[in-house]
């Protein structure tokens, strides 16, 4: 049956990104600002009369946009509402991962066509199977689910381009990713929360990203508004354990002695690629005129809304693939989109202001 | 500023409806199936106990599932409660739209930079704007704002492609749209109204439109659910003045009789494109076979979606033509998609029922 996401808004909105960085990532076949001249030209030939009545309707429509951004407010405060209802499902999710709490027979029941062929594949794959159990007895019972976390990050493609080799092995200490709303009253945002077991790498024992959010009619343009959009994010300070930390490597450098010609090495840390960046976020520019920062930032809005809306809620089905499906359709969407993006690039004039509703 | 909107979901949805069409609209650089192998491969290939948790993970998804359905009931609800906010303004519009009230100076009190440069325009416009009042003293104040819906269907592409030279004069009747949601308790649903002055046309004075929902998960595929979906809709009677139906034409047919050879001609009708067969939906193939009959119908349910989401909401920013350039750019989006979608027809493998998550 055909499924249409509405948390596919976020991956319209990294399209958007992009299409603005190249203001059109695709030709249009009506001529270049037909839409400006359709638009004035009709206007014009109003009668006064008419455009007065125009003008009323516009101002009407100032109305509604104050009216929509209450609503968006209200669907903010029944998500908070439902986080909570949804909270000691992921609560149990996250023992069961962890190999804290082992469910019952009865939680575990689960039948199905899938599983059903499953179940067949299984025995011609036995052989493979008993051989690599085999191997390690300890594979047979492992705590939990292992990799758990580390295994959704290989598999959507989104976060498995912000991996590096160095940063698997401290995601295997990943245990749990939440997200928490802010409270009503304050400055709507949400928060990311990254639970990590003790591990040899730093020692914090949760990172944290927040994404603040506004959710008001913009005074300058009103009528785009169309809901809340991340506006701003701010992640943390990981406490990394000498020499550990993945996200700086260290160079060494050998330095001649002008005058002596002496030859001394010197060593210098520079900026290493790493998930671990992502809590370490870019600041946008300014002027929204660096482009190349303000679309990192907005693609960084991306990954947190795509965190926050498929990969919390639904983490089982990253994991056992079952999501990926139609999420990889748009990936490839996206490609195209790029492409064309390229394509488009001189024609650029696009403002750059990375903000994503959501 | 980059805005995203929400409502594009219904946009994603005429993608993928497009996309599954022909099941895959763009190319993957992945190994064909790649999915379905790294998702059984892996899974296989995990001890027992560990799958024991997955099967965990999943029971505890399907409840995850059956509070996101109460989640997108309450969303409902809201919308409806909203929906009495909005219709004083909607109210407002219909008269200033139909003559029916005249705004106030300060109701049409408006000043911005794009009315200042008009203004500028409008001077060098002056010549050819007395001219056009000229021509017709009646244009110089007519009542309301005529052709203000009609006006809207010529300028939005969703709608120009549906409309036919025969349908222009009909709907400049047309005085208002609105949208009205089922009551609580109800099936959920939302009827496009659509109200039309006295004409020479049809006795109704209101055509509707109803399209169904649905908020639960499927029980056959319960983890692709993610909220309301239109799965059916329903015109109406349409009573059509005598000869002055534009959804049929008449054709004449010469007849030569076998054995006397004489010939007579006879009249017949037969079914003529027109936006007024949007009133008469065709019906959903009951084995989700027939691609082109549930292509058509996905369409419909993107135009009900449109009707409802973006086109009554924000009336006069179609009518002005600020609110084309965005969803312009989709546009063009969908013809990209739409080529990528024709070349890989051959790979034709999905399903097609026309359900559009909203």
């Amino acid at each position: 049956m055909l499924k249409i996401k509405l948390g596919l808004s976020e991956v319209i909105a990294f399209i958007f990104l992009q299409g603005k960085g190249g203001n059109k990532p695709f030709q249009s076949d009506k001529p270049e600002g037909f839409l400006q001249v359709e638009r004035t030209l009709n206007f014009h030939l109003l009668p006064k009369t008419v455009k007065r009545r125009v003008y009323a309707l516009k101002r009407l429509q100032l109305q509604s946009a104050n009216i929509e951004a209450k609503f968006y407010e209200e669907v903010h405060e029944l998500e908070r509402k439902y986080a909570g209802l949804y909270q000691p499902i992921f609560d149990k999710r996250r023992d069961f991962v962890a190999g804290a709490v082992e469910p019952t027979e009865e939680e575990c029941e689960w039948q199905s066509d899938r599983e059903e062929e499953d179940l067949a594949e299984d025995l011609q794959k036995k052989a493979a199977l008993e051989e690599k159990q085999a191997d390690s007895a300890v594979a047979d019972d492992p705590k939990g689910i292992p990799e758990f976390w580390l295994t959704i990050f290989k598999r959507v493609d989104m976060l498995e381009e912000m991996l590096q080799e160095h940063d698997e092995p401290i995601l295997k200490h990943l245990q749990d990713i939440t997200v928490k709303f802010s409270e009503p009253g304050q400055p709507m945002s949400f928060t990311l929360e990254f639970y990590f077991e003790p591990n040899s790498y730093f020692s914090n024992t949760v990172l944290t990203k927040v994404y603040k959010m506004k959710s008001e009619p913009d005074a300058a343009d009103p009528f785009s508004f169309e809901g809340p959009e991340i506006i701003d994010c701010e992640g943390c300070k990981i406490d990394w354990h000498k020499g550990k930390d993945v996200t700086i490597k260290i160079v060494k450098k050998k330095q001649k002695h002008k005058g002596r010609g002496t030859v001394r090495t010197v060593t210098k840390e520079v900026p290493q690629d790493s998930f671990f960046n992502f809590f370490n976020p870019v600041k946008a520019s300014p002027d929204g005129m660096d482009e190349d920062l303000d679309f990192t930032l907005g693609t960084d809005f991306e990954i947190g809304h795509f965190f926050r809306e498929r990969v919390i809620p639904k983490a089982v089905l990253y994991f056992t693939g079952e999501a990926l499906e139609d999420d990889e359709s748009v990936r490839l969407l996206l490609c195209v989109i790029q492409d064309l993006d390229d394509e488009g690039e001189e024609e650029d004039e696009g403002d750059c202001d990375p903000t994503v509703s959501i």
